[in-house]
């Protein structure tokens, strides 16, 4: 390409015109068009599946990994799993028009309304289902989406792109307002990272590098999403049951996720009783264990080093710390972990609430597994990512996520 | 300062074991120490205007403006006033611990609950005013805050720092809750935005040169406040008288705040009635008219550049536009404007809620001055700024833009 910045700029600006039109349109409107889409991915999963094919190809004679080639792999049934959960965003109620107003003793009325965000950018990896749900996600909030895949997923995500731009301009709305940049450059990727003025929102989706990359990059506004190094916290009043079901369902019922455990605290008048059993359990299941001194003068691990206390590991791996104290727990987590989800495991109720108020991560649970967070469990219908910065959007967000508010003002006349 | 990053990272490391005992806190208790600021600002005046004077020395002999002078003053009455704010902000409703909460189908109670951000970072000019509002504002939404200013107001800041942190230790809080930057180069305000980890949120407050800085430098979460390109829209159904009110309180009442309007739109069906009117009045006022050829065909005035489209000019000047419709009216600010207040001056209702509905500006008014877009004037009780981004907060934001989320959830051993 050219001129990247150009373009990208041009992309925003059309993208930007559109928007403007969804933002004055009514939620039927868009459901229709979300119906639209749903169907069309549909109909057409054939030619979605052979540009699928293109890149499946390109991936496995580049060596790509099994895992990676199957995140990246569409078949009917995944496309038609797509479809579905466009049909449920239509079902959520509309984030956008809820508001507020009061009248200040000058009378002037003041109205908080919530409106979209305008133009939302997603960076993200070789996972083409992300291109339909980001896209069906912005177009229920009245956002343009503007879409940064990944280089491997490329072939299919121009296919879809077709498909969801002939959708949208069946249903009588610009086909604008879904894009992808049709550069996959690192270049163009940082270009689209200091866009202000064009872009209102960035979130990167995807492994630690590339959210590092666009916090450290970018200019304009960004939500942090993913990276979870996550902590089970056993007490010494633990119910020993509990904290294993809880830790083993967490470290390894999906280790690639970002909800998934990678530390085990452990309280040091419980750990004799509680790390042989946790030990055998975690071995049986394939995870390899890091322990600190206390945690290998009673079982068996490698040595956790100072690497080990703020890696988000995605692998059947678990660093175990012995503390002296409910205190100790707290202040290791809050040291290191990334915000994301935390856990006790404890039947003592202050116990439990002095962690539910002292840990500062998004989600903190009490008695359950770090693998709740996520908007379908929270019951949100949608989720676009699990936010870890604190400013906008915190924990799973969805639709509220890519609203903002704005106040409509009336008076006759009112001056200062 | 020997090694200003080391300097700087522990200093919020400070701060944030200061803020989880501040964040623990009742509401009384965080009172109870506006309360001893309040008075120990004023019991401490002396020490406060005499450090002021040396500022104010220095001010005079660097040549600082007049104006800039003048905001850097501190005296009895300006004291009191702060004070009288601080305490204030006392009586507003507490912004923490607001929750709702919903038990899902597996019996997980979830609960979202309103918490505080964390370190807030503010860097700002010469206005020692907002070193007292700041902090003020930060205690109460239970933040520490991290105050940089200008050099100007260097001993005055320190005074002001020193007064705080006794006025905090005696009531019970460690000083380390409100922290100035001892350091005003350029460098440490560099290293202070890329703080990732060490602060939650940077808010700058100032000019546009400073806020350009910091959204183009920084790399933590940054709220963009204050730059004001504000519009008038003179509909051509518009009440003359209103019209002229609105204009001349807009732009003369206070010229150099963000919320003083900049441009001028006016409908051509009604420009060869209004403009006349509105140059005598402006030109009464000392305000330097510029306008498009249109303009320039029906009143005199300097022509407007390029450059007008977008400048903010705090100060006695006005750029004039004559359009076709209110579509180009909403198109032209849309395109220039940054986002603040616009108004639209109008009788027929139909024009006014297009207008409401479609420009796209945290605060947009019918028949009422954009000057009363402010915390105070909004009923918020008080103000940390006018954030001009969509993310997070918008518009005059205070107390409730210094909290975030998080959810606590409580479970009895689900897993997933």
């Amino acid at each position: 390409m050219e001129n990247i910045s150009e373009y990208l700029k041009e992309l925003c600006t059309e993208a930007r015109s559109a928007q403007a039109l969804l933002a004055q349109s009514s939620d039927t409107k868009r459901n229709e068009a979300l119906e639209a889409i749903a169907v069309s991915i549909v109909k057409r999963a054939d030619d979605i599946i052979n540009a699928n094919k293109l890149d499946l190809e390109a991936a496995e004679s580049a060596g790509l990994s099994k895992a990676m080639c199957d995140r990246l792999m569409l078949d009917l049934a995944r496309i038609e799993k797509l479809a579905a959960s466009v049909r449920k965003l239509k079902a959520l109620p509309d984030p956008l028009g809820k508001s507020e107003g009061w009248t200040r003793p000058n009378g002037l009325m003041i109205e908080r309304v919530s409106v979209p965000l305008g133009n939302v950018a997603v960076i993200y990896e070789a996972r083409p289902n992300v291109t339909v749900d980001v896209a069906a996600i912005c177009l229920k909030s009245g956002n343009a989406a503007i879409l940064r895949g990944g280089k491997e997923a490329y072939n299919t995500n121009i296919a879809l792109e077709e498909v969801i731009k002939s959708a949208l301009e069946s249903s009588g709305l610009p086909g604008a307002l879904v894009s992808l940049v049709h550069d996959t450059s690192r270049e163009g990727s940082n270009i689209l990272m200091r866009l202000n003025g064009y872009i209102d929102v960035l979130i990167p989706r995807g492994g630690k590098g590339l959210i590092s990359a666009v916090v450290e990059n970018a200019s304009v506004p960004v939500i942090e999403t993913g990276a979870g190094n996550c902590h089970i916290y056993v007490d010494e009043f633990a119910d020993i049951q509990k904290a294993l079901d809880i830790v083993i369902n967490a470290k390894v019922s999906r280790p690639s996720v970002c909800n998934a455990a990678e530390k085990l605290i452990v309280h040091k008048n419980i750990a004799d009783e509680f790390l042989p059993i946790a030990a055998k359990a975690l071995c049986d299941n394939n995870v390899e264990l890091r322990g600190d001194e206390r945690v290998r003068g009673i079982i068996k691990a490698n040595p956790a080093l100072d690497d080990d206390l703020t890696r988000e590991y995605n692998d059947y791996i678990i660093s175990i710390y012995v503390v002296d104290s409910l205190d100790c727990a707290i202040a290791h987590i809050n040291a290191y972990s990334t915000g994301h989800s935390e856990a006790i495991v404890t039947e003592n109720a202050e116990n439990a609430q002095a962690f539910l108020d002292r840990i500062n991560s998004a989600a903190v649970y009490h008695n359950a597994s770090t693998r709740f967070t996520d908007g379908e469990e929270f019951g949100f219908g949608a989720e676009i990512g699990i936010s870890t910065q604190k400013l906008h959007a915190r924990g799973p967000f969805a639709l509220e996520g890519l609203t903002t508010i704005k106040y409509r003002i009336r008076g006759n006349g009112q001056i200062r």
